[in-house]
Formats: structure tokens, C-alpha cells, sequence
């Protein structure tokens, strides 16, 4: 038996999220007949977190176990000509029969990007939220260091999500001003980088959408403070929607 | 009667070009019926040159006559809650009435891009082409150099046009590896800058696959310069995918 470590780039527009669901298009289901069809034999992904319908992954990481014999790099290979055009493998590797993708995480960074400027972008639309009024990217960057390190995130979690323990840590957040170098003209995207040991369901959409909140001007400084200790998803802004979600990198 | 100047931005995948052609659905087709609907008026669109089925642009420019007095900025905000999501007008101003997008255009700058890494990129997969295989992009940057200048371009023109002059003035060429800023990891892809007077039939997907052979290692130093003044297409190599190609400036 061997263990082997995917990597997976998606475009997830097109699909009802990461998880298995009964008839619907789901990312694992798409690749886990791909590896069934190559390596004629059952396959079961351990995923590092689900993605909801919609949100997109650079860095997604999985695992299987499995009898073959494959070189890893050849399964890539094989997988990246079989999988359709929105689904790719960026690296496949073996790694010790133990390594399990969710529970050996020690952190993840999703990138939430939105494009600030009058008018939408045609070419970035399924990756960008567009958001045409101006935003004051200095407020939103002071006041997003509210949430940095461990507190219990239930403003920012979609009601409904039946857990529990809603405690986190927010490790990092970073706002950055991006110009996609697609452009000789400037696109002014805003990229909202977090970095947490784990995530509570739509938790990045919920922080993003108050932020932006907080950048028009609508929240005022302290607020989003206020808002973390309410543990009250109706104190906090809209949910932004999936597009413009990523999931950037998963940290062992 | 007013003259109104229109920049456009359109991700050219679902659209056969940007020319009225029976039954199909064009980007000028489309943006004269929006721009009928919002007037009451007959339309007609003066673009700076067509774009081919599937070529993207990041500022397309076109201009129309029009008796109405509607301000450029109500228009454009009409235009783009009606257009659809692949279409946005990023500008719209009044010009003098004797203004021609065509005839008065100086240059154009196109842009073609390839992802160069051993996996394709779904993220990015409708506005570049992706080529696995290592290039030298060096040697493509320094043999580019021959087509600089005024030539007979024959050699990179699709054969079946019907045209007589094909002598151009490309006044720049540039080779730049960028890496997207959507990834934390690199995104190894290479832009294809090319600025001229006017482009031929495909010249531009012509050149750019022509540069591929050279980075491959196919073509030779020294073939390119044979290549263009052979004015033999079929003594160039092969014209990339239109997905990989992009309107990126015109210049007045």
C-alpha cells in the first residue's frame, strides 16, 4: 500500500463545491473516477478542508491510499490529460502511509480578491468579486488586525452550520493592493490573504463582506471588534459571494 | 449629432469575433443591440480592427454617431447593466465628430500569452495557451528582433486572405515572464508583446507559434529573418489558439 499527495489547481465555477453529494458535479467525485478509471481500482481522497459550490483552489491537497505502482509523476501525468480543462494536478508525491492532508494541516490561506474600480472586468469576472464603489484599503487593513490570533469566530460563521467549537486562530491577514500584469492599464484588485489553522463554514466570505463594510465607510473603526465578541452572525456583514474565493496554499 | 467613443473590454471565448455575421453571435452585435435598445436609435459600431473568434480584449475601441444627448458616463453605466458579464465598456467619451476608430488609429498593441510549466492552469485556462515543454525565452527575445521595422509580414499571414498589401511596421516587440499575483506559488507565463501599425490575418498567433519553434529549439538563430523574407507561410511555424490572444491598447 502506498500514500500519495495531490496538489490540485480548480476552477470551481462549474461544480457543487469539493465533497461528494448524490448527482451532483462535485471536484472530488470528478477526480476520484479519474484516478479509478487510471489505477482500476477504488480510490478515496482525504481532502485538507471541502470548498463550497463556486470557490476556487491554486493549492488544493488531497490524499489516497492505493496498491499501485504508479510513479507519482506519471499519474500526474495521466491525470492532467484525462481530468477536464477546469481541474489540474500540479504535483503528486509520495509521502509516509500516515500523512493524512486534513488532520496533519497546520494551517491554510484563502486569498478573497475583489476588483475595486467603476466598472467590471469581463476577463477577471469568474475569479474577482466587483465592487464598483470606492473603499479605503488603509481602515480595512488597520482594523482587520481585530481579528488576528484565537477567538471564537460564531459572527463570522454562516448560522446553521451545526458545530460547536467555533474557536480559530487567525494567524496572519495581509490587504494588498494586486495589478493583475495582464493589464498595461491597472487593475485594482484587493487581496484579502488569511491565514488560519482552520475555517469555519462561508468564514472568509463573512470576514471579507465586513470588511468591505468598514471600507465604505458603513462600519467605523472598532467596529469589526465589537462585532467578533457580539458571536452573533447578524452583527456582521453580507456573505461575499464564492468567485471570489480561492483557496492559496495548505501548510504541513 | 454627437460622436461617441467606446473602450471595451470582452473575454472573446463564447463570441465567433468581433464582426456582425449572420446568426452568430458577435461582440458587435451584441453592443449595437444593447446600445439600440438604451438609445431608440439604429447604431453602428467603427471599430480599430476585428477581433477573431475567441480573442479577448482589454481595451477594444469603437465609436458611433448618435443624436442622443445622454451624458458618455450614464451611457457606459446602461451599457454595462445591460451588457452581458464578457462584455464591459470600460470608457465612453465624446469626441470630435470627425473622430474614426479605424482610420485614425496610429497602433495597436497585442499581447500573447503562454503558460509555461509542466501543468496547465485551470484558473487561467481561457486567456492563455499552455506549452509544456521548456522554452528559451533569451533566444525568442533576440531573434524577435527581425521583425522589427517595416516588411512584407506574408510569411504570418493566414493564407486565403485576400489581401495585397501585407507590409506592416511592427515598431516594438517585447518578451516578458510575469507571474500572476493570484498565486502565491509562480505562475511561469510568458507575454508576447507586439505593437504595429496594423496586424494581418492571424499575424500575431502566427508569430507568436513561430517564436515557440525558435524557443524550442526547432527553428534555428537566424530562421526567423529566413522565414520573413521567404513570404511563404508555410515556411513559418504553426498559428497558435485565439484563446492565448489579447487586444491590449490602441493608441491615437
Amino acid at each position: 500500500m502506498r500514500n500519495l499527495k495531490l496538489e490540485i489547481e480548480y476552477d470551481g465555477t462549474n461544480y457543487a463545491g469539493w465533497q461528494v453529494q448524490n448527482s451532483k458535479k462535485t471536484i472530488q467525485s470528478v477526480i476520484e473516477k479519474t484516478l479509478q478509471r487510471i489505477l482500476q481500482e477504488k480510490v478515496h481522497l482525504i481532502v485538507s478542508g471541502r470548498t463550497d459550490s463556486g470557490t476556487h483552489a491554486l493549492a488544493q491537497v488531497a490524499n489516497f491510499k492505493t496498491k499501485s505502482k504508479i510513479p507519482p509523476d506519471k499519474l500526474r501525468l495521466a491525470l492532467n490529460s484525462w481530468l477536464p480543462a477546469d481541474i489540474a494536478i500540479s504535483k503528486a508525491e509520495e509521502k509516509a502511509l500516515d500523512f493524512h492532508s486534513r488532520f496533519d494541516a497546520k494551517s491554510k490561506i484563502y486569498r478573497y480578491s475583489i476588483l475595486n474600480r467603476p466598472h467590471p472586468s469581463p476577463l477577471q469576472r469568474k475569479a474577482v468579486y466587483f465592487y464598483r464603489h470606492p473603499l479605503n484599503i488603509g481602515l480595512m487593513r488597520k482594523e482587520s488586525k481585530a481579528l488576528l490570533g484565537r477567538h471564537d469566530f460564531s459572527s463570522f460563521c454562516a448560522s446553521g452550520a451545526g458545530l460547536r467549537n467555533k474557536v480559530r486562530v487567525i494567524k496572519k491577514i495581509t490587504i494588498k493592493e494586486i495589478n493583475y500584469p495582464l493589464s498595461a492599464i491597472r487593475y485594482p484588485f484587493i487581496a484579502i490573504d488569511i491565514e488560519a489553522d482552520g475555517f469555519l463554514y462561508n468564514m472568509v466570505r463573512n470576514i471579507a463582506g465586513t470588511l468591505i463594510e468598514i471600507g465604505r465607510g458603513r462600519f467605523k473603526p472598532g467596529d469589526l471588534k465589537r462585532i467578533l465578541l457580539a458571536r452573533d452572525r447578524k452583527a456582521a456583514g453580507p456573505t461575499l459571494p464564492a468567485r471570489g474565493l480561492c483557496l492559496m496554499k495548505v501548510k504541513y
